[in-house]
Formats: C-alpha cells, sequence, structure tokens
C-alpha cells in the first residue's frame, strides 16, 4: 500500500506524468503542462481587485432566512490556470457564473468545497471559527482530484477581507451568523477526461439563523445497509462533491419511513461511520467497569475530517477526561450500541457538524430494532451534547478567547 | 439487503418522504415537492423548437480533430423542474450556460452523462449506435442521484433531430464520427442538502477522428491496488460524473511510470475489474483443456454497464462459441492472468469502451511484475479485439444491416 498523495504532489507527478506521455495518448486524456508548478504564480492576497455592488439588494428578516438560499451582494473569485498559475484575486458583484456546456465541471465531478462559518462577537467585531482547518482540507481535496492547490493564510485573508466588506449582512442576535462557502471547481471546457487546465475558487456568504430556533430537537435516524457512502481507498474523507449526489436516495429512503436522517454503516461487521452530512459520537458506559466514553470513529479514511468533530474530540479530551470521561476515536459496530442501549448503557449520542455544531440523536431504526440513544422522552438532549454546542459557542461568538476564534480584519 | 431503486421510485420516495418530513427538518435538507410525479409534464419531442445558428463557424480539418474540443453550432437542451415536470426541448446556437454560484451541481455533483456516436453510412445517412441503452443507463444514472427520469424514445427522436440538422458536421471518412454528449445537471440554486427541484438536459456533439489515426497501438496498463475506484452498494456502475474526478490522480501516477492507463484492482483477492475508463476483457486458455475463453468482470455493481462491453458480448456469444470459445462473465483476478502469462496461456487483452471500440493491451505493470498480455513483438492487435472491431465498425456504418444501428431522421 502507498500512501496517498497529498498537498502539491498532484502537481509534481502530473508534470512528470505529461513527459512520459506517448504521443498517441497525450492528445487523449491529458493535457496538463508540463510547466513546473513553481513557476506559476502563488495566490497573493495583496493582488485583490474590488468592485462594490451598486445595487444591494435587501435580505430577509434574520428569523425568516432558510439555509444557503440567500447570499450577500459580493462573491470572491479566483481564477488559476497551468499556465500562470493563480491569477489576481477579485471582489465582484454576486453573479451568475457563464460557463461552457462542455466544461468538465458538468461532466467529470472536478468540484470540491468548504462550509465554515463568520460570526458577530459583542464588540462588533467579525470572527472565523479555525478557518485554518478548512483551508487545509479544501487543499488536500483539490489535490485529490487534480485541481490547484494554495496557500492557505493567503485565502484566509481573502477571505476576512470579504467577510469584512458584508460585515453589515451578519445578524447580531446569538446563533446566527454569515455562512461561508468556498468552492472549487474545474473549468476546462474539452471532454477528455483528464486533469483541468484551468479552475475558478470562490466563495459565497449565505446569512443564516439558528440550526434549532426553539431548541434542540433530537433526531431519528434509519441505518442505512444497503447503500455505502465510502470505502477504503475510496475519498470519503475529502470534501468533494462526488460524495454528495449518492447519499440523496438513501436519505429519501430514511425520510419516507419518517426518520430525518440515514446512519451510515460499513462492512459486514456494520460499523457506525457517519450520520447524513454530520460525524458521529456515542456517550457509553463499559460494561464491566462502568467506564464512561466517548467514541467515535477513526479517520481511517472513510470519515469526513469534520473540524467540528476535530473541536469535540479537543474540547472533550481538555474538559471531560478530567471529570472521568475516557475519549475514543475508535472502530465500533451498530451491534455495539444496540446492546449498550439494551442494557440502558447508551448515554446520549449526537452529530456534529458545521450546521448545526451538534445535533443530539433520540433513536436509530435498524433492521427491525429501534435502538433507544439514551434520552428520556422529556428531554431533547444529553448533558455532553449541550456543554459541546456551549463551550463551541462561546469560542465561536468571541465569549471565551480562545486561538480557534480569528478576528477578520480589512 | 434491499435491492437499489429504479428508474421513477426516486420520484415517488421523495414524494413519500416530503409528506413524512418533521417541520424542524423540512425547509433544510429536503425540498422536494409532494406533487405527485405523474402530473408532472413528460419530456415530449414534438414540442421541439429550434433557432438556427445565424454564424455558424468552421471545425477544424478532420485530421485535426482533438476529443471533445470543438463542437457544432448548436444544442439541445430541456429544462426540467419539480412544478412542471419537462418543459419544451429547444435547439438552440451552441452557448454558454449561466449559473448561480451555487447551483448544486457545482456543489454536490448532480450530474450524469452519456457517450455516443453519430456516423454517416455509404448512402449518407446518420446512424446511432445503441441509443436505447444509452438512455436505459442515463435513466438509473439520474434516478440514482435524485434527478428527474424520462422518456427513452423521446430523446432518442430529439437526439436523432438534433445529428440530421449537424449532419453536414460528420466527417464521411470511415473511423470519423460525431461523438454525442447527453448530459443532465441539477440546477437548483440553494446549498440545502437535497433532491434538486430542477435539471437541466443537454446533449453537445464532437465531430471526432478515429482513436487510431494510424491503425491499432497496444497499451501498457499499470495495476492500482492503492486506490479503489467503486465499492458494492456504491456507485461504481453508473455513469456519474462523481465516477471521474476521484480516477484522475491514480491515472496521473501511472503516467508517471510510462503507462498509458491503469487498472483498478479490487479487493484483497485482487479483482480485475475496469481498465482506466474502459471495461477490461481477456482471452485465456484453460490450464487443463486448452479451452480458450473470453472473460470479463461481472456486472455487479462495481463495473460501467458499457455499452461497447454489451456489444463484444453479444457478438462473441453469436460468433466465437461456433468457432469453440467458451464466454464467460466473471470475476477474476491479476493473479490468474499473471499465471496464465508466464505459461503462455494469456491469448490476448483489450479495453472496451465507446471512444475506441477496442484497445488492444501490451503489458501490465503490477507490483514487480510485468504481465506480457500476448502479443507478439510486431502486433499491435490480437485476432479477438480485431474481429469485434471490424464487426463493430460494420455494424456502425451501416456496412451491415443490424437491428443495433439506428437510422435517424428529421
Amino acid at each position: 500500500m502507498r500512501p496517498f498523495l497529498r498537498t502539491q504532489t498532484a502537481l509534481k507527478c502530473s508534470a512528470r506524468a505529461a513527459r512520459a506521455l506517448p504521443t498517441c495518448w497525450a492528445a487523449r486524456p491529458f493535457s496538463y503542462s508540463a510547466r513546473a508548478a513553481s513557476a506559476l504564480r502563488p495566490l497573493d492576497a495583496s493582488k485583490l481587485e474590488v468592485t462594490k455592488n451598486t445595487t444591494p439588494k435587501p435580505l430577509s428578516k434574520p428569523e425568516d432566512l432558510v439555509f444557503g438560499k440567500e447570499f450577500t451582494d459580493h462573491m470572491l473569485t479566483i481564477e488559476w490556470n497551468k499556465e500562470e498559475g493563480w491569477l489576481n484575486p477579485k471582489i465582484t458583484p454576486y453573479q451568475n457564473l457563464s460557463l461552457d456546456p462542455a466544461t468538465c465541471v458538468f461532466h467529470y465531478a472536478f468540484e470540491c468545497f468548504e462550509g465554515l462559518k463568520a460570526y458577530k462577537d459583542k464588540s462588533g467585531k467579525v470572527r472565523l471559527f479555525r478557518p485554518d482547518k478548512n483551508m487545509a482540507r479544501l487543499n488536500k481535496s483539490s489535490a485529490r482530484i487534480a485541481l490547484p492547490t494554495f496557500d492557505s493564510e493567503a485565502l484566509i485573508e481573502l477571505i476576512s477581507k470579504f467577510v469584512q466588506l458584508e460585515a453589515a449582512k451578519i445578524p447580531e442576535q446569538r446563533g446566527y451568523s454569515l455562512y461561508l462557502r468556498p468552492t472549487m471547481i474545474g473549468t476546462q471546457k474539452t471532454l477528455g477526461v483528464g486533469p483541468p487546465g484551468s479552475a475558478l475558487l470562490y466563495v459565497i456568504a449565505s446569512p443564516v439563523g439558528p440550526y434549532y430556533p426553539t431548541g434542540f430537537k433530537a433526531v431519528s435516524l434509519e441505518a442505512t445497509d444497503y447503500a455505502v457512502r465510502a470505502w477504503p481507498g475510496g475519498v470519503g474523507d475529502k470534501k468533494l462533491g462526488a460524495n454528495y449526489a449518492p447519499c440523496i436516495v438513501p436519505q429519501l429512503e430514511a425520510s419516507s419511513r419518517g426518520h430525518q436522517q440515514n446512519l451510515w454503516l460499513f462492512g459486514e461487521e456494520q460499523y457506525v461511520t457517519e450520520v447524513g452530512t454530520m460525524n458521529m459520537f456515542a456517550a457509553i458506559k463499559d460494561k464491566k467497569t462502568g467506564q464512561k466514553e466517548l467514541v467515535t470513529a477513526p479517520l481511517d479514511g472513510t470519515i469526513l475530517e469534520g473540524v467540528t468533530r476535530d473541536s469535540v474530540l479537543a474540547l472533550a479530551r481538555e474538559r471531560l477526561i478530567p471529570e472521568g470521561w475516557k475519549i475514543s476515536e475508535r472502530k465500533y459496530t451498530i451491534t455495539e450500541l444496540a446492546e449498550a442501549s439494551k442494557e440502558g448503557r447508551l448515554l446520549e449520542a449526537f452529530g456534529a457538524g458545521t450546521a448545526a455544531i451538534v445535533s443530539p440523536i433520540r433513536k436509530i431504526a435498524w433492521k427491525d430494532e429501534t435502538i433507544d440513544c439514551g434520552l428520556k422522552a422529556t428531554e431533547e438532549s444529553g448533558e455532553i451534547a449541550l456543554k459541546m454546542k456551549n463551550w463551541i459557542e462561546a469560542i465561536q461568538y468571541g465569549d471565551e478567547e480562545h486561538e480557534w476564534s480569528y478576528v477578520s480584519s480589512k
């Protein structure tokens, strides 16, 4: 087993590849430049050009906002091509993309994205939450599908300027934020299957309300064993568009039976992997010792490397271990959850992701069983999920000064 | 194990789903209409509206054509939305698509496609090769990612009219054709992860030359065991964009070591699945009986259901069995190929796909071995690959009348 390529390696490899190609083949699947990646222009935040929108449009009232439906008046765009590298970044009025119908993003899913939020703190400063993690992941995602990589700090600086420009569009109420969607797409307009010779990196912004406007609402899941989201050696750990469209039908199947999300199992062992588009956590008491354990699946290549997952783990290690908890990244099965539930040892379970921070789980339908996840009928969240939400929000909104919170500047 | 959803089921299921959704969730991941699919307008070829391009542009000389780089002057487009169904089909001048940057095709890979060719026969008639197979597969692909399905015959009729309009752009020389790319994309412009409420089906056309302009050129493959293209329960048998972008880096890796394509292995057993973007065939002589066998991997959900694959199998059953061949769709391993090669029993191997029809394979690099696929140093193709190319081309160009050849009409 060779380890997978990391950031930049794809570029180097393709340069070698282009040289090695026999002529008969070169004209077809590969069109990458043999020019060294190092000779190309890096992403340069100082070159930002801003064109303001002269006809801004009003947004809905904060309480009427729907996730990802309304966008601010501007967008950040940066073009890349294999001859020049990254062109000057631009902030322009929010506008349609005009693309040739042969563009490779429409045919071969050359696309990856990130989701992060900007929060307004009590003093009016605009804060990002761990943007370095999103940038690192976007670089890993793009390299995996032969899209260009970029300097993470430069993109954070550009996003920082972008959210400053849109600061007035960030609702001030607690729980509200500006959802940011960095996206990279391949823009080469030929049908040959090969690495894109051009790409577009863009960021759009959507003001959003709290995921649970009236407090937590514990969800019901259906365990999916007839379809597989990710597999070893695949791309399930990258934030690629390719991982999303195939998940909709299993989600609809779960919904048709009254569940809010599906839970992805893997393999004959029926390992618990992810819930819908979130990472999954379970709090279990050990059968023999009574030791309380917060468990989540390990990053084995089949799990999305969630920023919220990482934050939950770090806070749990810092703040729950002293309270006697054990924190584990390990494989665990649906059978283990079912058994713990029957024996009253499943204390709680929750999903973790940027949209909701945490999403408490009431029950999981699995085959003919219903696994009760430990909440009382009157409860909508367990103790750990609630603590995590409060801890993470305090950092996101700057109530607690923390290195994870990045204060943006113009 | 429940079987996967088929054509139309996704629509029905989502209608059920929408009704079953609790209010708190309904505003977020799902936005599908509860309106019955049957009330929506079907795809209707008789409603075609044609706007001719008044400024046609010249194409390169046939011998200078590069696959999928130049397109004809028109395109066929059909919009769909969940309230109305399929709108009137349109043939318009070839033009850019103008899409909101939040459009779901850019984020979640709501996209699937087909590839087929139109050929001009000796009498000037324009023929399609087995378009019913492409339509059936496109419907399966689209249903699997919650995009709308359509009446196959209606789309064949529309494509037929489209190629008639572009008939002058189909080179008449043998080996030349008009490559057609039906594509369906989700066009809903919101970031919630759910079934697209609108879609665009379009067809573009690129005149192409023969894959091997100067005769066959046998290729060298590298067996890929560090990355996995598809998995049981996944979507590797559908023609989704999602299956393509993740394949580029392994292809580049193979190219960097001088190979033209990679060969996808699967599992600990190292089953042979597909070669690059083609299906794979091997001709092997049995160790004990000397029986000659043409073998390809079975359609177990991890293999693309290639139209050329199906055609090779059908012709082999019809024309090679009488010559004493055994034709098998069965699992086989790279070890089996290596052993047969060492013992002189690997007669030949080839890829099969729309672009090249067949692509003879000279050798496969696997770990530290090189598997010789049976060609003499002076040969660029084995006997079966050559026969298949000739048989299939004779049908495609109408030299042999066959039910697979569809003569288009205005």
